[in-house]
């Protein structure tokens, strides 16, 4: 351990006692979040943050060793902006965990970042009330990495995504000062809009302390249709038909590798003769005619089987084929979870090229996603323990990358750029738009030292 | 005329022949918003520009001659943000009135700044779709102006802002580098949100030369519902039950000053002995079922009159008499326009504070606005020709801005801070919020050349 490491650790434990991890072992938990392919350094020490005075302390005596500050929540992000950096101060708030505040008739929350996006969004329900965005992870990742991220989720489709729903935050900036976003008004047109500059800038601005949320009523009823096409091209067809007419909660959509998949872990006998398989949420008080009319529409653009609901126990089953996909492709191999955006009617084309690039490089690739929002997640499925199925696979997650960018389209629509994706930085941001961010960084952090060299 | 100024000048009628004015008559149209309370200077030039390249050569050779730029669209404004500083050059923008594309399966258009928002939503209509954003001023300003000012309107209530309906920019900087904002997909989180930065900046960070706008499908059906109520407190208490089950698309409020100034000038017959009024649009498959839960809402909480209609010339016929609202009153005297806005409970107290006000001082206030927003629009009248009474009024101003701070609220909902506001900023914004913004303003414009001294 060098001295500039034990120095920041050594000033921190004095800073801070009993909220401080060095052990070398313990500080393993803390090292990565679930991005396999990006790099984790070894920190020099670990604060358990219980508070925003807590914050402000490893902000500034990290600042004082120049030491860089990785803040992390539940680890579950997916690009490894959460993974240490050698030296680092990797900075926990998942203590920080408290609701302080659930405003039913003015229908926010003000919540701490530790808190589970799945807690906040069960307490809401108890009256009458939800939080709409919804990861994948929700029930495990905190609503602090959510706005790191600017998580999506399903319901994008409808609802939008994390920053939609946050009315103010509370952060602390490198250098320990406290700034308050907002107000939380519905509408405010004061100065620059900080709260979104916030959101989805991955740790690298400042540290989030606190986020006044914005609850909406409970949807009346859900109601859910199913389609199967032949060809992923009827599945687009079909979601842009529905698009302007319906505005579903979520449009999902699964390949056939997907379905395959599914079938094997769980035998629900989807049918694999289908090119895409489709999964439509409505919601709302006229949900059931809505669904009815999505399915009517898929039919119409060629599914061969459709079915729809209104009752939620069986909605909630066709919804689960799809949040079954990623586990069932897990069962295959070891997987390389991509996240890449184009415009709705582009899909065809970007599933096309996904094709083609399994094809070239001889790796299996599951392709599921929001299709409503053009997101997609392509996943390249291989052996982790033969060296070149690790590189054919790595081959074709850079070019399912580049195809997304050909179109006009997104590296990342929802999991971030982390570590994992900033190599790719320079094919989708201009030299200028870079430098500007690099400016704006620059502002809110002269140091350097929060999340330095990830994100933009 | 000073040499700098002169030297401007010359320089834009040599670089941009054709587009420059110089004569001081006929530059006297480009040196005022609709802001009668902010200052306007004199301008050494106007430029109108047609084109992106014209947009570079103005900021190159105003920066060269360190000479401040105001940019401007249909000056429609209200918050004096496009008001002329001394020897400053006057960038207008409606020349760049384009629709550059319109792609209805994608529902996006690509839009110049000068395109009027009521042409562009006309244009989207032609194809079933509608833009949303929905100022007062809709049929006379333009989408640039809209932007810079991250307009409001009334159906924010269930579809959200101007920034709600942006997908990606395309701007100059100061220095004449033209930056891309986006992609367009309906999900981006590779690096800072620089849409949402430029979206309400008020022309001092970039000059917006196009658009990627996002469209909706026009909805199935409208349905409108009008109620009466003894007191603004049951009202507001009606646009919160309403909220929890309903998704209106406009929920508007007249204090009984405004019904009174609307019965006298279109004889319309409003009941005059209420306290307020409520007029409610639902739309979607299920508006006619949604206003007329309203409806049933607003008779279980005190309504004296409650009408509802789902014939669209009748629901148009009751929206018309909110539309009247500030006509009616600016018959009554000059008015000055205030836009503050709560949290939407917080709104009787408000309401009771702006009644103090008037009284305080001996003036009449009318107040109307979006009260599913918590957004109101306090408008002040008083004899111009009466120095007294404009002092009277400008100090009634002063207290509604104070009042809505008082209660965690915002100066501007809406409007814009432009020149009018920027004395009352620091009352909202704490000094490190305000550093933050002047940093990242250095960022863009390190030259400061751009709308200086105004919005943050």
């Amino acid at each position: 351990m060098t001295e500039v490491v034990a120095d920041v650790a050594a000033a921190l434990a004095a800073a801070l006692p009993g909220r401080v991890v060095t052990d070398r072992h313990a500080m393993e938990a803390y090292r990565r979040d679930q991005c396999l392919l990006a790099p984790a350094g070894r920190p020099a020490a670990v604060v358990r943050a219980r508070s925003t005075d807590d914050v402000i302390t490893t902000l500034r005596t990290a600042g004082d060793h120049h030491a860089p500050v990785v803040t992390r929540g539940a680890g579950t992000g997916l690009a490894g902006a959460a993974n240490a950096i050698d030296d680092c101060v990797v900075l926990s708030l998942t203590g920080m965990d408290r609701i302080l505040s659930l405003d039913v008739p003015g229908r926010t929350a003000i919540v701490e970042p530790g808190v589970l996006t799945g807690v906040l969004d069960a307490r809401a329900r108890e009256h009458g009330l939800w939080y709409p965005p919804d990861p994948g992870s929700k029930a495990i990742s905190t609503i602090g990495g959510n706005l790191a991220t600017n998580a999506g989720g399903m319901c994008c489709a409808k609802y939008g995504v994390t920053a939609d729903h946050v009315a103010a935050l509370t952060a602390v900036l490198a250098d320990g000062r406290v700034i308050r976003t907002g107000p939380p008004t519905r509408k405010n047109v004061t100065g620059l809009d900080l709260t979104r500059l916030l959101v989805g800038s991955e740790g690298t601005l400042a540290v989030i302390v606190d986020a006044t949320v914005r609850l909406r009523p409970l949807p009346a009823a859900t109601a859910t249709a199913v389609a199967a096409f032949p060809t992923p091209q009827q599945a687009v067809d079909s979601v842009l038909r529905i698009a302007a007419v319906a505005d579903p909660a979520a449009v999902e959509l699964m390949d056939r590798t997907c379905i395959r998949a599914v079938n094997r872990l769980t035998r629900m006998g989807l049918d694999e003769s289908s090119g895409a398989l489709l999964l439509v949420q409505c919601d709302g008080p006229s949900a059931d005619q809505e669904a009815a009319t999505c399915a009517r529409l898929a039919e119409a653009g060629g599914a061969t089987e459709v079915l729809h609901t209104a009752d939620p126990t069986e909605g909630e089953m066709f919804m689960q084929a799809r949040r079954m996909v990623y586990p069932a492709l897990e069962r295959l191999g070891t997987t390389l979870l991509d996240d890449v955006g184009v415009a709705v009617q582009d899909l065809p084309r970007l599933l096309a090229a996904i094709e083609r690039t399994a094809a070239d490089h001889g790796v299996l690739v599951g392709t599921f996603g929001h299709a409503a929002d053009g997101n997609l997640h392509p996943t390249v499925v291989y052996d982790a323990t033969d060296r070149d199925a690790a590189d054919r696979a790595r081959a074709a997650f850079d070019d399912i990358v580049a195809a997304a960018l050909v179109l006009g389209g997104t590296i990342t629509g929802e999991h971030g750029v982390g570590s994992l994706k900033t190599p790719y930085l320079d094919a989708q941001l201009g030299p200028t738009e870079r430098e500007l961010m690099t400016g704006i960084k620059g502002v809110f952090d002269p140091g350097g030292i929060l999340n330095p060299g990830r994100g933009y």
